[in-house]
């Protein structure tokens, strides 16, 4: 991890673990400072810190991103091989399908009519893959995935149990009384080294595709509509919305709770606090909040002003009164 | 679609594609004035347009409603027969189960006893049905939808993956430190012509029906509580939030992430803009946004100065120090 | 029920039902005063009611909690014994998994390898329990829930149908341009008596264990990253989410769509009300409301104001330029 090693360079180092459950043998680290009040009472034989810690009592390993680097040794211990052991009996493949020897496809999985699996991918019971769908290579497709007819996921993709990808965009075309549902014939594209949380909605395009673009991250229960494109490097917290067509740029976050009107552009390296309702276009490198929208700090200037409102209405009341009074006095002093 | 032809009226239309993938020999549309600018630089063949549309370098179709007019063409282009196949040998199904041989029941689907499934339906793989369910003609059950016992849907329902109907509604009794689950001994109905989105929970009454009326479509990951009644022809948005034993009138509007306490009546053609979280009832044909729901010019205005608070504040301090100027001075005057 | 009959105390009761829809043999409740014009017109030959209720022309019974009391007369009433009937054939059991012969494990349910379910537990379909998972005695785990790998049930858990336990937290590092992710090796724990609504999302831990405590309830569609630890007894409602590493106290109650950030403590006894955003710590015991958080009441006013803001600027304005009036008579007064 290129770090420094301070005390015992010889230790034997068995076992990861957090800061507070941590024992003899087990390496640690310390990357928020809430918990740097752990660092004398940690059972761990090793922590992993910031370059400015200074420390006598415990080995450690000081590096300029404790966090990343215990994610490594996190890795590093942790690594399994995946079981490619093939297309279990138990699941339902079509013959048409093209599913390559070197999988895992579970029982209870189901893979439909030309699709198609590409090496090293694992796909889980309670699986559905439909109708010319593809997955590319060393991809998980999770328990209970349904990924429908027709849609792409890319390389070395992550899908979390539940989540439903390419159900039919809500498209409706009204007329009078009449209500005619627009058949949703497009797609959804996943491109590679995208993670997707669970129980998440991902709607297919009514033509063309939604589109989740490379190292797009995803946490659970999001809403995405149909013809959304989301760009490279973004992350979207949980229960977030965005509604149709919207367009989201790269590196821009998406924090929890948010809500997107469609047909909007959201700019590279925005970043939408939780709970944020967004009506229209943000440029690129915003930090925007509230609802509707507004500059981050403009925001916090504006709730803190709502805290103090019924004040401020007590204190405009007095004023009036001090006014009148005051229009009256001059009256007096006119008359 | 009952339009008029300005160009070639033999042209041949192959293809149907949005304004800007359209290729040659593909028909497109413009709803929105937003993609007015296509115009000129689509590759499509014909484009449907609203009548006051005047451009003489490709056909037009002339229509009243293009979004209309395109989704009767691209239903007509796109339709598929159905593959009523029947029962598939990999589904399980209960021998006291009735389905119409004219259904599809693909591989590992589940179906209970007593349970019903009319004529035309498809029932597709990790679908459950629970003991004495109904589902009548023509619908559609997506991947991974459970319908629990005792549950009934109409004819012509469409239900995306991942949907649960029938969970039990949260309702426990509270007594001293006791708490007692109250048995949730209901259905949900859901009535003919209803689409329901994907990974949404609809909670089945405590007694009594939770009831969908015909027309209502939802779109994904929506929250309907025990005892809920939805009136024919309303519509959910994403993430929506309805509490337990609300009732929501005809043609409602009830857009993204809103939520609605419990007991409480929205009338017919209300329409709930997004984020908005209601109290109490809301009579008919009212527009409301904010929470607490206030009619929705009113929230506009209040969050316009919202967001010039900070600057309220500062005037409102100036005033008073300028009051107190001035009383002071009329104090002097008058000494 | 502890209560006393005022009436015909031999009448006999073949039904239960809720006060609008009780017909003849029906006994039904009035708990919320809402509803005390039915109790005229009820078809239900016996009323469960509140100590001051006097009505003379229907058989009543009075208990001081009503609500609490036909919960269990409708327990007594409804209660059907579990089918235990033990391991379908049509479901996929790994042969070193510990199945205790009294369940029901359905058809299409997938159990791993040295996963363990205990005594009276039912195993609906499309149910996945992942290796060496453990679900206790007497729990349901509703059709189309995912129990990932390693993360322990208690006994009498209800988890209902769609709901992921134990998919990755959301945690990723970051260097640089560089993002790896955290690999997620801790668990969720589900101790005794809790009840989890349908398609949640109950993140595993990073390490150690995402932990719901005993007697906690769920309602749907609830997101809870990785590491949150709930206790004894909390109530969360349907949409809320919570990030990783916060800790809910005992009794809590979060109200719907509220949301809460990462890494805080709210106290024993908090209520936060519906679409609360929290991103600090709450002490133990208060009620709070709003976006950032504020003390229950303090809302309340300054909802009241927001909704007053046009007006206050309006007349702020007015004071402004009589303020100026004012400045400028004392002006001429001096001159």
């Amino acid at each position: 991890m290129g770090g420094e090693v301070f005390g015992d360079d010889y230790l034997v180092i068995s076992g990861v673990s957090g800061i507070a459950e941590a024992g003899d043998g087990d390496i640690t680290f310390i990357a928020n400072p809430k918990y740097m009040e752990y660092l004398d009472k940690t059972g761990a034989s090793a922590v992993i810190v910031s370059p400015e810690i200074e420390f006598d009592k415990k080995p450690l390993i000081k590096v300029e991103n404790p966090y990343l680097a215990f994610a490594s040794v996190v890795t590093l211990m942790t690594e399994t091989v995946r079981d490619l052991f093939g297309i279990s009996d138990m699941a339902h493949v079509h013959p048409d399908a093209e599913i390559h020897p070197k999988t895992a496809v579970y029982p209870l999985a189901y893979i439909g009519k030309e699709a198609k699996v590409g090496e090293g991918t694992v796909i889980y019971p309670g699986v559905y893959i439909g109708a010319e769908a593809v997955v590319g290579r060393d991809s998980t497709l999770y328990p209970n995935v349904t990924l429908m007819d027709r849609c792409v996921i890319g390389d070395r993709v992550i899908i979390h149990a539940g989540t439903v990808i390419g159900s039919d965009g809500f498209g409706f075309a009204h007329g009078g009384t009449e209500r005619v549902k627009f058949p949703q014939v497009g797609i959804v594209r996943i491109d590679n080294d995208v993670e997707i949380g669970s129980n998440c909605s991902i709607d297919r395009a009514s033509m063309g595709a939604t589109w989740i673009k490379s190292n797009v991250i995803m946490d659970n229960l999001i809403q995405i509509g149909h013809n959304v494109v989301v760009e490279e490097g973004s992350i979207i917290i949980a229960q977030v919305g965005i509604s149709g067509s919207a367009k989201i740029g790269k590196n821009v976050i998406l924090s929890g709770q948010a809500g997107l009107v469609g047909h909007i552009s959201i700019g590279d390296g925005v970043i939408v606090t939780a709970k944020t309702g967004i009506p229209k276009d943000i440029p690129a490198g915003q930090v925007v909040s509230g609802y509707p929208a507004m500059p981050h700090r403009k925001w916090l200037k504006a709730m803190g002003a709502v805290s103090k409102l019924p004040e401020m209405r007590k204190e405009l009341e007095k004023l009036k009164k001090e006014v009148e009074e005051l229009k009256k006095g001059k009256g007096d002093a006119k008359s």
